[in-house]
């Protein structure tokens, strides 16, 4: 099993994404990784040696964070990130993983590894936080932003395929983000994808709020690119607002920094419970290959996770699995 | 001026509501208010007299929270909700107030307020709690599940007379929710959304990401309702799992109690200004008249601030305001 990894894409690259790839590679000796990226700036990470099932693979260009994503994939197509994406599509990989330009990695799956047959639109798949540190898979995250009812049903396959293969979860859950929970609520987008999932060969339990998301009553969170990222988006910002008040209220005095100590190391695994980066990468799903989005702040644990879940999907032929329940054979 | 309030509505009606409207009758003495519902139930709780500014209004029925919202409001004509509208529809009062059944209180403003001319669809903005406690008024928040860009610009006019008349702010900020702060980021609506509020007679700011929401970047947020409720249940949900889990670092131990001892006049000053049912009644704008939805959970001081944010609103002419900006007057 071969997976190429964008070393030049993310807040850290090239060191954390290379070091990361070293961990993984130590990890697990049976996958061969291909570091893709500009040679100058990766040898002098290998210094310390390189192991035998890591390969150099070098790429010029680099696709920067802040630029146009269809553009950027269109033009570079000596960059890191289109180049592992070719190696996919060229089966030269069985999966690529990106800490790079969100969008552009979108971009790069649609048209450099390119859509699987039967399906009408790819979706980000992240691992949300739940309150009992399980996580619920949520997709659509962003890669489409006018969904039809169709879009949505293809969301519930995939996603419940992933959770399958990935988690071992049998018969995952699959809950619809609405407004309410009873089956005539939310919006005709809602409306109709309720009505094409209770007839889906999924194990569709309804109307999800958003309130009730992070108590996870789903494994599989099916919403509209724009509404998912609301989702993720106010969750960010309220637990932001919470923690920069709980600062402020513990450095008020003595008393409290007193307090404070004693609660910083609990406060600590809450904080991280609630960071969503922390779930390592998300499947970009509906490609004919596995393409994985690595957070953009992704450190070395972060790459490394990422590749033992793609392991896992590899392992588990995720791409054919998908294809198969899509395409109803 | 004279405020109907259904006193049958909301978890603590008859009680509290009536207990708020006394509190408000003595605090305004200028202000009529006039107390819908059942005289039998109402009755015993003005046994310590009936201040000259309240007037009890009999309505035999009740619409319950959990009843269909169009068939109640079509059936029920006696209800103290319909009848404190129909009050309203008929000017005998200027304004009604409700923490009854959201649905059947926006079907009351729709089917017997009745909408204002000019204006397409109503919207329900409530006050998001923000960092500054300064707070954002958000529309709409769930009156709307299908909005056109049309509905989005009215929703920025009125929302921003709003914030003018009630809250005196001169040139409200005005930011469309949307996935990223670009022009050409979004769905289709918020696209075509963002090009008329460039062109409309409100100060528009650009979009503005969710997670951005609570740093008070606008003083109006508009979305549509599916999205706003999206937004807000998302809050209340990463906010509860937070303070859940607080709850649960705080009881570990005798050293982690004492750190509590110090801290929970802190904590919970930050949990009532995550709390949006602090900020008071949500008007629903868009109608023939004032009507406000107070939430389900309102005691006493909740209806008593309703009933005062009631009153600067109609001092400042809300509602004629706001038909003067949309038919540009």
């Amino acid at each position: 099993m071969r997976i190429a990894i964008d070393a030049m894409g993310g807040d850290h690259a090239p060191e954390l994404i290379v070091q990361g790839a070293l961990q993984a590679a130590a990890e697990w000796p049976d996958t061969e990784l291909l570091l893709v990226g500009n040679a100058s700036a990766i040898e002098p990470l290998l210094a310390g040696g390189i192991p035998s099932n890591v390969k150099l693979h070098h790429a010029e260009d680099v696709i920067a964070g802040d630029e146009e994503p269809v553009k950027a994939v269109r033009r570079k197509k000596d960059s890191s990130m289109v180049v592992a994406g070719t190696l996919v599509k060229e089966k030269q990989a069985d999966a690529m993983l990106s800490a790079g330009n969100t969008g552009a990695l979108m971009a790069t799956g649609l048209l450099v590894v390119g859509r699987m047959s039967g399906i009408e639109r790819p979706a980000l798949a992240p691992m949300l936080p739940t309150q009992d540190d399980m996580g619920v898979l949520a997709l659509d995250l962003g890669a489409n932003m006018d969904a039809k009812p169709e879009h949505l049903l293809q969301y519930a396959i995939m996603g419940s395929v992933y959770r399958a293969k990935v988690h071992g979860l049998s018969q995952p859950r699959v809950g619809l983000l609405n407004v309410g929970t009873e089956a005539k609520k939310g919006s005709e987008l809602t409306k109709a994808a309720f009505e094409l999932l209770e007839q889906a060969p999924v194990n569709f339990i309804g109307n999800v709020e958003a309130r009730d998301v992070l108590s996870r009553n789903c494994d599989v969170l099916v919403c509209d690119g724009f509404s998912g990222n609301i989702l993720l988006k106010s969750m960010e910002g309220a637990a932001g607002m919470i923690f920069s008040s709980l600062k402020d209220a513990f450095g008020h005095s003595l008393l409290t920094k007193a307090a404070a100590a004693i609660m910083l190391p609990r406060l600590r695994h809450l904080k991280k419970k609630m960071d969503y980066k922390e779930h390592g990468g998300a499947p970009l799903l509906g490609l004919n290959g596995l393409v994985v989005k690595c957070h953009g702040s992704s450190d070395a644990l972060a790459v490394k996770n990422a590749v033992g879940k793609a392991r896992i999907a590899l392992q588990g032929e995720l791409i054919s699995s998908i294809s198969a329940e899509i395409n109803g054979k």
